[in-house]
Parts: structure tokens; sequence; C-alpha cells
């Protein structure tokens, strides 16, 4: 294991009805001019919105909004939201949505006290050191971002998705109440679910040893989620099922289950390529990524993706010959994503191979270079990465 | 799933040598005068001591020292710790040793503030409203105090063994070093190991339904304790070991693993009666007291002991007779405690059967009345555990 430092200081409120405390929470948190970001549509017409407005009157906070936030959230509400916050003085964000409304969210926190163009913190120019509180209300398990200290946000210019970090970006408190997630589609149920997995995917292959109490703290997380999610696409109403994916989405991504070890976040980078040129849901995207990418990174250590098909998917274990389990386990995974309806291959999930160079060129490796990882991967990989991808089908 | 709230704001800081950040750390957590809280014993003998005063120093902050705590830790160093901190102005608590010491600094941060008896928060007369800043560097894997708000302390008058608990008591930053650890007997190794099992599995025996997260979560440290634990007994200088161990034990007590449910601390409160009569180790207690509560119990909920008994301890489910697979898994567990050296009955724990009346007599359950918990607790039930702990053998 790996020396780290871990802090994970959000206050979580979980449970039916919550939202109705979230103005006694922003106060907690020294709020009292909130700037309210949303994306409006079912939020506003569940009367959510209008629930989250009363309970921060309650508390004679002033209010101010910004809505209208599209998933794969672009920098221009970024700088609207740091604008209005001058103006009005905003001192607390309060995120109402999926990742997309708390990314946006986080950016116009960090963006407000800085002098230059809150990009810099994207663009790896610089670093985050000040930001406003930010406090959220989930409507759908997916992101992580309500535990995390993660953005990531689309220049509108060359549509390049990129992130930043800082633990300034964890929230103060977040309110997850499992029931605002019945009314999801299937379809952004299973997105959800897929990210969820992916940001465990992405801790679980490393190249760190010895590592057994995070290994099996992945796990944990997606057994719940191979059991739960179907429950919940089959089932929407279903709130024991909805709580159990909730709270996982939460601690797939607040580092619980990854701290002390390697990671590798290139499906999720290979991903944002996608999402970036052709806006499909990022979970959509992942499905079909991530098991390309186990494909072509396997054979660099084919007993970490037996473990994974064993003890995630119940896989017979082939002591004979381990690679044979080990592609069990991925065609397993595939299944599943299938299974809840998730695309497989790219015409499913509305992509065009002959974008494949595009796609390669915009990841921004250099020639000659790599991107770290689980297996480093140069451009050449990137591609046959993509390529499977086109192609992939059930097995 | 029930309704919870869930905030663990210490800063974790894991890994070789991380010791010697103790000073910034108590500077970054505003401490300026620190009443440093140890044993004694190894701690000194090892260098650690004058590791963590150098490291002080180098950051001029001001020191004033309290040893000679000592396992199941009594009231008088408490109130010594207190009047010692009034004197000298102490703003900060560093604890330096395991979850005797570092119960002791809780209790003294939240005795300073208060003008009444530390004892009233034990006691259940009072509730914590401040205490002072405390920090933590870990010197065995056990409680898990150095994540958890809670403290135990033992009032001298009376034996009588006690806990307090407040988001107050959660430490600032805990320094875990799991190389810190490699110096441990096997028996205080094995007890610690014992101890963080027991405080998993008081979360895992619940009657709230549909809580696979966190089943799965548990059974996680589980499965990492049952694999480790031998592992460090027979080389002690396995730090990946003594490393999954150590942020296992935090893991397990941070209760991360233990929200939304209903919790069982039964075997805790019988286990405080018997350390508290014949001072002897709280682990060494919970390996004769918690599988004796098992086999108890068990009838209350065959399936979830069969569940343990699969997922942790790799037993075949036997389909047509839950309940047989249920008892291998209590069984599993006793062998499991008698393999790393831990008694398994009174006689081996050092207690005497003929004391069973007195113990269960100071448990103070009223008459007519009962324990709360998985399955509720009656006088005469609580006897019944003792019973059968005074007799039990591995099988």
């Amino acid at each position: 294991m790996e020396n780290f430092t871990y802090c994970s200081p959000t206050e979580f409120v979980f449970g039916k009805g919550s939202e109705s405390e979230c103005g006694r929470y922003v106060r907690k948190y020294g709020g009292s001019r909130v700037l309210l970001v949303y994306g409006g549509g079912s939020a506003v017409r569940s009367g959510l919105i209008d629930r989250i407005r009363a309970s921060l009157e309650k508390e004679n906070i002033a209010l101010h909004e910004l809505s209208g936030i599209q998933p794969n959230p672009l920098d221009t509400p970024v700088y609207e939201g740091i604008a209005l916050c001058r103006e009005t003085g905003a001192d607390f964000l309060l995120a109402v949505g999926g990742g997309s409304v708390i990314d946006t969210a986080k950016a116009i926190a960090a963006g407000v006290p800085y002098d230059g163009d809150f990009w810099d913190f994207y663009s790896g120019k610089a670093q985050i050191a000040a930001a406003l509180p930010v406090g959220t209300v989930l409507t759908i398990a997916a992101a992580g971002s309500e535990g995390s200290g993660d953005s990531v946000i689309t220049k509108t210019d060359g549509m390049l998705k990129r992130g930043a970090g800082s633990p300034l970006l964890r929230a103060r408190f977040s309110i997850l109440n499992p029931a605002l997630t019945q009314t999801l589609p299937a379809y952004q149920t299973a997105c959800g679910a897929t990210d969820i997995m992916a940001h465990v995917f992405e801790r679980y292959f490393t190249n760190t040893p010895e590592v057994e109490i995070t290994d099996r703290l992945c796990e944990a997380v997606l057994l719940t989620m191979v059991k739960e999610t179907p429950r919940a696409i089959a089932d929407p109403d279903n709130y024991d099922a909805r709580a159990n994916i909730m709270w996982a989405g939460t601690v797939a991504h607040n580092n619980i289950v990854g701290v002390g070890r390697q990671q590798d976040w290139n499906s999720h980078a290979l991903e944002h390529e996608l999402s970036a040129l052709y806006n499909v849901a990022h979970g959509a995207g992942l499905a079909v990524i991530m098991p390309a990418w186990m494909e072509h990174v396997c054979a660099h250590d084919p007993m970490r993706f037996a473990q994974m098909a064993v003890r995630v998917f119940g896989c017979q274990m082939n002591f004979a010959d381990p690679m044979q389990t080990a592609k069990a386990g991925i065609r397993a995974f595939r299944r599943f994503l299938h299974g809840i309806g998730m695309p497989v291959n790219f015409a499913e999930l509305g992509a065009d191979e002959a974008d494949i160079p595009l796609l390669v060129e915009k990841l921004g490796i250099p020639a000659g270079g790599s991107r770290q990882g689980f297996m480093e991967l140069t451009a050449a990989d990137a591609e046959a990465i993509y390529r499977i991808a086109a192609h992939a089908e059930v097995e």
C-alpha cells in the first residue's frame, strides 16, 4: 500500500425528505446569500426547486438563481455564474441536480475569488487556492461529485472536456434523498450506474500490490451495483434499490475505496472525448469504452481481471488458464451493461468510427508519449481501444 | 435503509514516516500549546515519543505531557489531564498510542471546557457541547478511536466502564503509520484484530432490511481481516499486512460501513463488564463473548448468519437447512479466533464463571427490562451468553 492522506469532510444528509433541511444546512455552513444552480425541467416540474426555495426562505437566506445547466456542462454558464455571484455578493453555491450541475457550481465557486480565467484550473495553468462554499441536493446517483473534490467542464471553444480537483471543491454538505431518483427514466438510471461502476474500476485496476482492504471495498460497491441496478430499472419506485445505489455512488467516488493505490483514469479520458464530440451521456460512453479498455489491457495482468471475474461477476476460476476467467469477466460486465439497456458499440452509442483519428488527436497524447495508468497508453493504444469499442458485441 | 447523517471530517495521514508530520498538522488545526498524552513503555523505548517531541519543537509548539495511560483507561488520569490543561492553557490534545490513550485524550478534551464532572458525559447525565481539538498518532490497529467520535472510560469507583460519543470528539487529524505496529506482540495484534472485527459485526447484525451496500462494505473489512491477520501474526514485520489491517481498523469504526442501519452493541457491553472486572484486554474479552452472543441470538435470523458464513468464511450454503450453515459460520469464526491465539472461554481468558451473576448485575438491565439490539437481551439472556462463553470450545 502506498502512503496517502485522506479527508472527506462533507456532511451527508441521507434519506426521505432530507431536502427540506437544506436551508438549515446552508446556515450551518455560513451561507446567507445563495446562488442556486440547477438544470430545470424535471426539478422544476416535480416541485423540488419550489421546496428548496421554501427551505431557504424559511431561514431568511437571500436567493439568486442560475438555471438551464445541461449534461456535459459547458463553460458559458460558469462565466455567467461567476458574474452573478460577484454582482449579487452571493456567499454560497447550492447545486440542485446531478454531476453536471454540481460541477458547474464548483467551477463557479473556484472562479469567483480568482482574478484570472476560471478555465486556468481546468487547463492545468493554475491551482485552486480559494473557493466559495458549496452544498448539493443530489437528484441522480452517478457522478459522485456530491462527495468528491472534482469537477469536469467542457470548453465550448474546441469542445475540450477537462477536469479540475481540489479539497476546496468538496461540498460542505450533500443532501441525498433516494426518492428524488425514483422518477428517473431507465436510461438515465443505467447511465448513472455505469458511471458509478466505472469510478470503482478506475481505482480497482492498479499496479500497486497488497491492497486487499481497498480491493475488497471496491468489490463491495461493484457487487451492490450488480445486484441493485437491475432492480431499480425493473421497478423504478423501489426506494431501497435507489438508496443502495445512491450511497454506493457516493462511496465509489469520495475515494474511501481508492486510497493508497495507483489509479487509472484512462477510460474516463477516452470517454470524455466521445461525450464532448457527440454530447452523449457520460455513462453511455463509458459503457462502450470501459469493456473495450479492459479487453485491450487485460494481458497486462490477467489475474487482476480473473479476480474481478470471480469476486464480482461470480465466474468460476479456470485454474489451468486464468486468462479465460479474465475474459469471461469482461464478457459478463458487457452483458450486464447490455442488460440494463446500455449501448455496447459505436453504432448503439451514436458515434462514428470514421471520427476515431479525431478522437485520438483530441486526447492529446504526444507523438512518442503515453498516458500513465494501469497500462501506459500510446496514441496507438487509444486508437485500438476505440476500434474495439466501435465493433464490440455482446457475447 | 434508514435515514442518516454522516460526517467523518478527520484528516488521515497514512504511511511510513508519517509521524514526523505531526507538528505541522497540530499547527494546521490551530494548536500552539499541546498536551501530549501517551502510555509509556514501548512508545518511549522505541524513540517514537522523542520523534513526536522533535516534530512539535520544530513548529515551536509548547509542550506538556501526561503519560502512563493504561489499557482499559481509568478516570483518574482524565481528571489529572483536565487540571493540567487548565493550568498550562493547553489548546490541543495530542494522543500517541492506541484506543486507551486516544479515549483518555478525548475525555480530557471534553472535560476542559465543562464546568461539571466530565463523567457526566459517560453516565448520560450531560451531552458534550464543546471540546478542545484532538489529534492522534496511532500505534495499534484496534479501537478505531482515531476515526470515531467515541470514547470509553472506566470509573475507578465501582469499575464502571462506559462510553460517550459526540462529533466534537472526532480527531482533527490521525496519523497512521503501519510500521509503528510491527513491534506489537502477537497477542496484542490479535486482540486488536478481534476488536476491529467486532466493530464490524456489531453493525452487521441488524434488523434493518435492504442494506446491501453496507452489508457488502462490512464483509469487505471482515474478509480483509480474515486474510491479513494471520499474516501479521506469522510475520510481524509484514508492512503490507499491517497496512491493510490498520486502514481496515479505521474503516471498521468511522461508521462508513454502518450508516442507515440499526446496530447492535451488546457484545461490547457484555465484554466491558469482563474487562472492567478482570482488566483483560478488550479484544480478548470480545473473542470470548462475541461467538457466544452469536450462538445465543442465531435463531433470531439464521439467514443473516448464513450470509456471514458464506460470504466471509467461505462456508458452503446448506440450502436444505440454512441453520446448519449459520452454525458453521460461527464455528469458523471461533476457529479463526483460536487460530490467531485468542481465548475462547472463561478459563482461557482468566475469568471466573462464579462471577456471572455479578457481571449480569453490573450490566444493569432492570428487572423486566431489556437491552435493545439485533435481539433484545434480558438479564436472563445476558446470563445465558456468559454461560456459553464460560464453556465454549473450538470445534
